[in-house]
């Protein structure tokens, strides 16, 4: 059987979700590098496979799919039997259902404010841009309210959806990890007690270590 | 069977989605109103239901949910044999992953956009609220772009994820209305040629009519 190709850096957020599942699954697959320095992801010929022009892209026999979220719960889907079984519930639709609540609590209300603090704060100077002081005050407001809720959720709760690891966990590692190890806001997740003793445990999975190990080799010239 | 329950206005796009979902699926459902002029949505009561203080929530049975798509999601999969059988695909997983794939971008593409330019264009007025030029310019080219994606889609494609109405059309609908119908930025969808041929198309299903009638009633006092 064909390897299940990913294009991207897994230093993109987006790409590292989806290398995460991967991995968690069990699943191998080739990483095929898009320079975005070049601007590779806006040629035609990269978007006849992502029309957004964004990474990642993935293709797995005869589908080609973007969208990390919708990569990952294809993975999880099609590879039910391999790796982690759990990743992405059972076939009982409550279960499913909380991981799929969380999984879109972090599409709609982590993520925005998370990647605009993980851009201004570690992505704007490294790419000598300015920073947005407002944007970063609104963000960090926004982003509080948001872990108060997790806050709570995670006193009953050991992970987001209920006592397994899931898609909904896995989601928050790209920008979690980026706020955590490259700004000077990652207290924002490690000050808070439950969401501190989540994020300690979610970020040291095997599948997730082998990720960060990616995002720090310099990927070889195209 | 008791009948499921929907908390929060019909003018409410995230409510209103999950209003025309059931009305897909034929699930008879119980609107239940929170007066949020009265901030009824940030009552400690209705935050046992919806943590974040946002509409809709919704109960079936024994379960409680929020995040408007994953209710979507949890309603189709929940009543697969009832209403429109096709909504959320069937259990082949590439119709399944190409809904997902379009639903993740209506989520992350459309909607930011979108909703961001309803908010200024039509509730910003209403409210008496200052509106902001910049973010109107800023977000009409980035729904632009968006809708340049989805112009070439729908040239090859009668619907975004294939030849039937999904779920990934359906939650268009919220912010594709009142874009069309409160503000006069309409033309962002109507004046082209395919994206607007599959705007009429989904926008006259008498399950969508229906929610719009619905928003268009006065709620009844508290
Ligand atoms: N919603 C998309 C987001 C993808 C995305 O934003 N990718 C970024 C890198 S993390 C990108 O390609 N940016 C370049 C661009 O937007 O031009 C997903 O989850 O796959
Ligand atoms: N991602 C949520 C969004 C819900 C949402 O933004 N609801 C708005 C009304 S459309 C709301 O409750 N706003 C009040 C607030 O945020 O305080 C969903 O899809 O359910």
């Amino acid at each position: 059987m064909a390897l299940v190709k990913v294009h991207g850096p897994p230093m993109s957020t987006a790409v590292s979700r989806v290398l995460a599942c991967l991995l968690e699954k069990d699943v191998q697959f080739q990483l095929i590098n898009v320079d975005m320095a070049k601007g590779q992801h806006k040629s035609p010929e990269y978007l006849k496979i992502q029309p957004f022009g964004q990474v990642p892209a993935f293709q797995d026999e005869d589908i080609t799919l973007f969208e990390s979220r919708a990569i990952c719960r294809y993975v999880s889907e099609k590879y039910m039997d391999k790796g982690n079984k759990g990743l992405f519930g059972s076939s009982n639709p409550l279960a499913k259902a909380s991981i799929e609540q969380w999984l879109e609590a972090e599409s709609q209300n982590f993520n925005p404010p998370s990647s605009t603090l993980v851009f201004q704060l570690a992505f704007a100077p490294m790419m000598k841009l300015k920073q947005d002081p407002g944007a970063i005050k609104l963000n960090e407001e926004k982003l509080k309210k948001v872990l108060d809720v997790y806050e709570r959720r995670l006193g009953e709760s050991r992970f987001l959806a209920g006592d397994e690891f899931t898609l909904a966990d896995l989601s928050h590692l790209p920008n979690g990890q980026y706020l955590v190890s490259r700004t000077d806001r990652g207290e924002l997740l490690t000050s808070r007690k439950n969401v501190g003793r989540w994020w300690n445990e979610i970020s040291s999975r095997d599948s997730w270590k082998k990720v960060v190990e990616m995002q720090n080799v310099k990927p070889a010239k195209a």
